[in-house]
């Protein structure tokens, strides 16, 4: 499909939790979530979740005029209703501008590009607003130190648009599968009508993010390759030599260690978990900011976007940028 | 776009509640309830949303195959994490079949339609099943007798294809629209970061529904009829004369009543709401497969699906069917 993703906002909020910070609060020390979790350090939001959301689209829009269809992204909502997308539209001053929300739990960011390539290539619309920003901290149980050492809150956002007969910039492929015998290794298992939060004895723990991470890793592992293999067939690509740039979700340090096994070797993936940890649905737009807007990647470039996510569900979306 | 819905799937879970069962729980007579919200009977859900759902795309299938891709597109989940889908997946035991959810407050069917028609005509996927599945009854708040009158529980269903090339079916037209402004006249303003559940001194009432009706009613005034001339436009047709059946949002009696004045009479809307309420995103659905079962839609019928949601936001869609 011609489209491109013409421009790209990030955003983390001011406030810093380091590892030296987080350690006493999960009972483990600084080098253990360093090392194993590998995140020195994550934002922390104290603003609304909207305002994160905003600051990512205004930063990139640079001044340019508002979408034609704003989607929300994400899965840490600003409420149950109305979807966080018309929070957002209303802290951007937007009025009439459709809003709506895609939920693929950590793939919402790449399901929202296919879902942005396809409406602008039927005609729908000519500019596509995507934003992910989540509030993971809200979530965070500290006796849970695994899970609760690689979260971060944050906000990325692209903008999307049809590409010029000139250019030749493509979603060359996409390809997403579902396996649902993973339903409950990463879960918030509350919010909603199993275990709702109003029942008489409702436990606090259920709104908090749970997380089996080696049977997350076990079964991912079981189907990325075949993924991957469908996503390059799909793209007329050999395989991953064929890729510039990987933009991995920021799963864990083990999950992105791992796809030097896949044929794409860490100076090829970007990795910004360190600084950010692992910010559910906001970590593939982030990386791709990041990446974006330190020069890593040029107009012609083969870029995939890779992640599993809670489902489990793995996609693989490749794009000539 | 050459798509066509092929098969579609209701379902009401087997327990009843009279008009004259709620009044007391209110506070109000049983006629109020029938006249004003236009409700003598809802079905409450005494069994999970997501098995609900796989009810009604069963029934869609008819025994046929599964579908390629699975979106959910209702309001009310069964948890936070992972999203309903890949629960309304492992219900029907699906493997490898993507799943996500579309949320659109009470819009999210005819969101999740257009979707699947610009997935299906970009290539993406064959045979896309969407489902709305809700559960609303859970968000009740007797305190609120208007809301609570209107609301409850059920899941629709619709089986999606493309169209073969003897045939004429077509999706003619959508069009959508939200104004924030509107964003607080229905809610539920818990489940999430602003009053968060697990909060100190958390409020249960934050988790039901909350709506300013006659302020949703005059918003929807203001922008349904543009909104409409717009869908026409697009859709090559020349006024609310050429559309033969209306499939609405089951929003309220007066919403339902309205219809009139934008041209479209009691005899070409489908209206359950007498039977089954308002059952927020699953009503469009239900309506749908209801009309249709009922055969009251023909191949070659031109169909508006229209409704507002919760934003607030607006769209419509023509199909020729």
């Amino acid at each position: 499909m011609r489209i491109q993703i013409v421009a790209t906002g990030f955003y983390a909020p001011p406030k810093v939790e380091t590892a030296e910070e987080l350690g006493p609060k999960i009972g483990r020390e600084p080098e253990w979530i360093k090392t194993r979790a590998g995140v020195a350090k994550r934002h922390i939001a104290e603003e609304p979740v909207e305002r994160m959301a905003a600051q990512a689209v205004l930063r990139a829009m640079a001044g340019n005029g508002p979408p034609d269809l704003l989607l929300s992204a994400a899965l840490t909502p600003r409420q149950a209703v109305p979807d966080t997308s018309v929070f957002i539209a209303r802290e951007l001053g937007w009025n009439g501008v459709p809003a709506y929300s895609i939920h693929a739990t950590c793939l919402s960011f790449v399901v929202a590009l296919r879902h942005a390539a396809a409406m602008i290539t039927t005609g729908a619309h000519r500019r596509v607003a995507i934003v992910s920003a989540e509030v993971a901290s809200l979530g965070r149980d500290y006796e849970q130190p695994e899970s609760c050492a690689l979260l971060g809150d944050g906000a990325g956002a692209a903008i999307v648009e049809s590409t010029p007969t000139s250019k030749k910039s493509r979603l060359l492929a996409w390809v997403m599968r579902t396996y649902p015998e993973g339903a409950e290794l990463t879960q918030i298992p509350g919010a909603g009508q199993h275990r709702h939060p109003a029942r008489p004895g409702a436990n606090p723990k259920d709104l908090m993010f749970t997380m089996n991470g080696p049977a997350v890793y076990k079964l991912a592992r079981t189907h990325l390759g075949s993924l991957l293999d469908e996503a390059y067939t799909r793209a007329g690509l050999r395989g991953p030599q064929d890729i510039d740039l990987v933009i991995p979700h920021q799963a864990s340090a083990l999950g992105l260690a791992s796809l030097r096994r896949l044929g794409l070797p860490e100076e090829r993936v970007v990795n910004i978990l360190a600084d950010y940890g692992n910010c559910i649905a906001a970590s593939m737009p982030m990386a791709l900011a990041h990446a974006h807007q330190a020069g890593r990647i040029s107009r012609g470039d083969r870029v995939l976007l890779l992640g599993t996510g809670a489902g489990l569900s793995m996609a693989a979306a490749i794009l000539i940028w």
